[in-house]
């Protein structure tokens, strides 16, 4: 592992011994010494070991669990690190890495200090490319591919590509089908297929596949010839093609289908049992040492080994804590807690859309992560499931507006960052009024450096036509949405991950005004001003009253909008300060502050200005409040910075 | 027409009338009250009005050509602009353009003041969505259809994309494709396939559709099949279902291939001539009130009917001037002109590759457009054409980094927007050695706004990880990619459109300073700095002169990097100027000049920073001088805000 871990994290500790085969694994290099025969219990071993982890350290379990038995075959095939495995989101992967040397590390997963949840280059040399945003294996797994057959000496290195159903449907997974035939190349493509991504998948791609898999007819037919083949010998380089092309035309002539990634001259095989850990090691012997790029279509139950995650794999993708016996959810949330944020906007979009019939609502894969579904229920047609497909989400509500529609278009920070160029081009030239719903801004926690929603200040405050919001509170990101209803051109409102800060939520809507700040305290003779946008508001409360406690003053304003800036309120904080601090849940460099420094700088204001925000560098995982005191911005950042401020001015 | 021609633009004026039937077209109304054995000949009609106005008045000539046909078949089908045409990319639609009401202000097309080379509902409302960026058509069209049907009174309009053969590979398509089916809806899909983008196609999907449209016997059976269906009068809705399954059912026997689109669950059509109009008709009548997503495949020749096109159309795509009776190229460069940005990148990376085996090449479909063709000739097993696919040709990128390779990735500005995640989540978190040389960057000129590469200084330099540097030169354009090979990480180099600025270009390489810019010219005692990125120095040493002839010296430097800053020269500037005048070929906004005042306002130096650059709204389009001049940032714009500088420090 090459990631230090500077502090060491506190954890829940389940053993990490007593699972059996397991205890004698601490490389692949383990898992091939032993027979094939064993292989089935070893996978049994290391769903024990997830259960029981997981239970207590809460992560992606669903899928890790459906995912054991071709993690186990294919470390048993390859010859990893030297063959690259490329995992598609990796969420799947923790059999990957419990297997490669992260067996002890394993309770510190997501953790600070500890070691990440996603398969990381930065953390292993088994895990060869960065995972969490879908799609990216095929393309990355064929360059490392084309690079290996082009480097004297590495030109006999496998490369796999592992990667579900939901993520295949992404547009970028489809240029890397598209173009994998095009070079010479031995690149294998497993496509994990479970039927489901996080919610339930959606696509002619997803039936098509669907058809595929369950056309009983040609699964009994090509089991039947593929066992008469490999009993006759034909399973050799030459036979292969014969087996595949035979057993394809079967295929089509059975189930009346014929192959899409043979259409794109990319060789089949499948669909197999993906829980049959012997027979996958057998596939991929068989296929292993072909020179041609090739998919290998696994059927798989996402929850596999766990009953009550098998009969409900959607609840089960990231359960939290559960009682690894019953089964049972274990809750940390008091009834008194606040809503999430996403709930508070799924509700709200509700209730917007029972009152005007323009309103409909988009989601790239994510319903219940953004809550979204809340409007699924209640106007299933006009709410938009499309699948792990950002660009198509922004360009479909744009084509929405131009119909006079008013989409409302939830998508998590990171991943917009996939439609910026639908942003720019198909919504904001025409200044259509689709309201980006921006889930999961800023520092997300434990997901860490994928998932963070740190740069959408910075990359969609320099589009024209762009407006900018960030609620601290529930009330204003209300407010806000029925703003964008009634008013004109796109917006985008950002909101974090987690509880917002009420319990009385549910206030009356109102139009705000665009590019209207408020004043949240002033003090007579305060010399500096803190302005803030979003729920890093409440950090910089506690600040103001800590720095109130030591005798020092300073002045609080809730900007709201990022852009248009408030002009007024930013000319009047400047003529009555000294300095002004700005905080932002965002990468300092563009961002909120910077927008701030623009205008003081075209205006004149020479005021000391002090930005605290996410640095030029990448934030890892953590828990929020570690991450934002590590960056400088939670309240004692703000004490620290006004602090100097004041004593400077 | 919605856009106002504020200035009347200065055009060079072929004829309008004298094109026989097109004389008594001024709108899709008159096109649909001909008779239909008239269409024929008001196709050629077209023809000559486009060869007469493209040879003196330049644009995208030979898939104007190929579309005429279809463009016409359908205004001539369809109720525009009740029912909706979507184009994708839109070079295709100049017939669009003169049969909707704008033959005469064809001449001003693509310049100042004129009409736009492109469709933009920003100028007719025959066009209903912003185009000039490839694949985004099915997914708009699919919003607009579902819009439309969701609106009372509206149920009935129709919807249809036109998507070229290039386009539809691309991954937005892809998702958009992918979701075509989901929804009730009655979107048709045109597929234009003319076997070409802009350079030869490339991908899976090609080859699948070369070898759909060229199965002789398949087409002749399917041919066959709809005429007697025709006669016998079973082309009715219900019938229809019936034959075009009993067709596709065939077309697999015969072809051995079966329909990629029909397993996305999108019926099929095709292919048929997309030259033979009046059939064209039939079929789209015969398929226009289908209520279901439905694709139509027409095959076209690019440059159709102007023989020195169809016989080399990649050449013919933008030919420039030409002579139309005997086909000849008129050109107006001199002998001695500079080559142009993109010749000196190309054979730089030639020279690159020859002296190391890790240079790779990658492109997206813009081989010639970017010169990466200079090193396809010469090294065609390290040069990668990813066809239209940004993300991918950025993944891919990062993958073959993973295995050593050095990938120099020349994607335009504009384009480059689609592969933001790709640049970020893939390249930059990973710091891999991926060079992103970014061509078309700032204004372009006459493609519009579009095409301008404005934003990429402002969402590049917020990402950790990027470096970012613009030459002014050759020499320096050279250096910067010798430097990125030889260091580690990602770098961004990014160039306009055009010609550069010496004839001796091929300098020997040197690796230069990361970080470090350098000092043009001081005088003693001058109160301003001008600094500036890119070839915009050479507006500001013309501003320098003016400015020191009438008595003010101004100091200038080139900076070379936006990220990181030369911080040491920064400094030395701030101390010894009164005021800084910044100067970028990109958005004012989170760009270069913002850099600049970050570094200002975080190192305490409170002088006086003005910006010039693009401002915070679209820009259109007209000659690159006449647009620099307008955004403030040509040789005038810089003397007067030294001018202004100078005066108030």
């Amino acid at each position: 592992m090459k990631q230090e871990s500077a502090s060491s994290p506190t954890v829940s500790s389940p053993r990490t011994s007593g699972y059996g085969l397991l205890d004698t694994i601490s490389s692949p290099a383990d898992v091939r010494a032993l027979r094939l025969d064993q292989l089935p219990e070893l996978c049994a071993d290391i769903r024990r070991f997830l259960i029981d982890h997981l239970s207590v350290n809460p992560g992606h379990f669903a899928s890790s669990m459906g995912a054991v038995d071709i993690i186990v075959a294919l470390h048993y095939v390859y010859d990893t690190p030297q063959d690259h495995l490329f995992w598609d989101v990796g969420h799947q992967a923790y059999a990957h890495k419990i297997l490669t040397g992260r067996k002890e590390a394993f309770a510190s997963q997501r953790k600070k200090g500890g070691i990440s949840g996603f398969p990381s280059p930065l953390e292993s040399e088994y895990d060869t490319f960065v995972t969490g945003h879908a799609s990216n294996s095929i393309s990355a797994a064929l360059g490392r591919a084309i690079a290996d057959r082009n480097t004297p000496g590495l030109e006999n290195r496998k490369t796999v590509a592992v990667i579900g159903d939901a993520s295949i449907s992404g547009g970028l997974a489809f240029e890397g089908l598209n173009n994998v035939a095009n070079y010479p190349n031995n690149l294998l493509i497993i496509l994990n297929d479970n039927e489901m991504s996080i919610d339930a998948n959606v696509g002619g791609l997803h039936a098509y596949l669907s058809e595929l898999s369950t056309s009983a007819g040609y699964n009994k037919w090509r089991s039947r010839l593929y066992n008469a083949f490999r009993r006759k010998g034909v399973v050799t380089e030459e036979g292969k093609g014969r087996i595949q092309r035979f057993t394809n035309s079967v295929k089509s002539l059975v189930s009346g289908k014929q192959n899409i990634f043979e259409g794109l001259n990319i060789r089949y095989f499948g669909p197999f049992d993906g829980h049959d850990v012997i027979k996958i090691v057998r596939i991929l012997k068989d296929i292993k040492d072909m020179e041609t790029p090739r998919l290998l279509h696994l059927h798989t139950v996402k929850g596999k080994g766990y009953r009550p995650a098998e009969e409900n794999p959607a609840k089960w993708h990231a359960p939290g804590l559960f009682d690894p016996e019953t089964g049972e959810k274990i809750s940390r949330d008091s009834k008194d807690s606040p809503l999430a944020w996403q709930e508070v906007f799924g509700r709200t979009l509700v209730e917007l859309a029972s009152d005007d019939d323009r309103v409909m609502g988009v989601t790239a894969a994510m319903p219940s992560g953004t809550s979204i579904s809340r409007m699924m229920e209640v106007y299933p047609d006009r709410t938009f499931d499309v699948g792990i497909s950002e660009g198509h989400a922004v360009t479909f509500s744009a084509g929405l507006a131009t119909g006079g529609k008013r989409p409302f278009t939830a998508i998590y920070s990171t991943f917009l960052q996939r439609a910026y160029d639908n942003i720019v081009n198909d919504v904001c030239i025409q200044g259509l009024p689709v309201t980006f719903c921006i889930d999961r801004a800023g520092i997300v926690g434990e997901d860490g450096v994928t998932h963070h929603g740190l740069l959408d200040l910075a990359y969609l405050r320099c589009i024209p036509n762009m407006r900018v919001a960030a609620p601290a509170d529930e009330e204003t990101l209300r407010n806000l949405m029925f703003t964008s209803l009634h008013s004109d051109g796109p917006m985008a409102i950002r909101y974090p991950r987690g509880k917002a800060t009420v319990k009385d939520w549910q206030t009356e809507m109102k139009v705000i005004e665009i590019g209207k700040g408020r004043i949240i305290s002033e003090t007579e003779g305060a010399k500096v001003a803190v302005l803030t946008v979003g729920p890093v508001l409440h950090e910089a409360e506690k600040a103001i009253h800590m720095l109130a406690s030591k005798g020092i003053n300073a002045d609080l304003y809730d900007m709201i909008w990022v852009k248009p800036l408030d002009t007024d309120l930013l000319r009047r904080i400047a003529e009555s300060h000294k300095a002004i601090v700005t905080v932002e849940d965002g990468v300092i460099t563009g961002g909120f502050g910077t927008a701030v420094t623009e205008w003081c700088r075209d205006n004149g204001k020479d005021l000391c200005i002090r930005t605290l925000g996410a640095p030029d560098s990448w934030v890892t995982h953590g828990t929020v409040g570690e991450l934002r005191h590590d960056c400088g911005y939670d309240s004692d950042g703000i004490v620290s910075a006004v602090f100097k401020a004041a004593s400077e001015s």
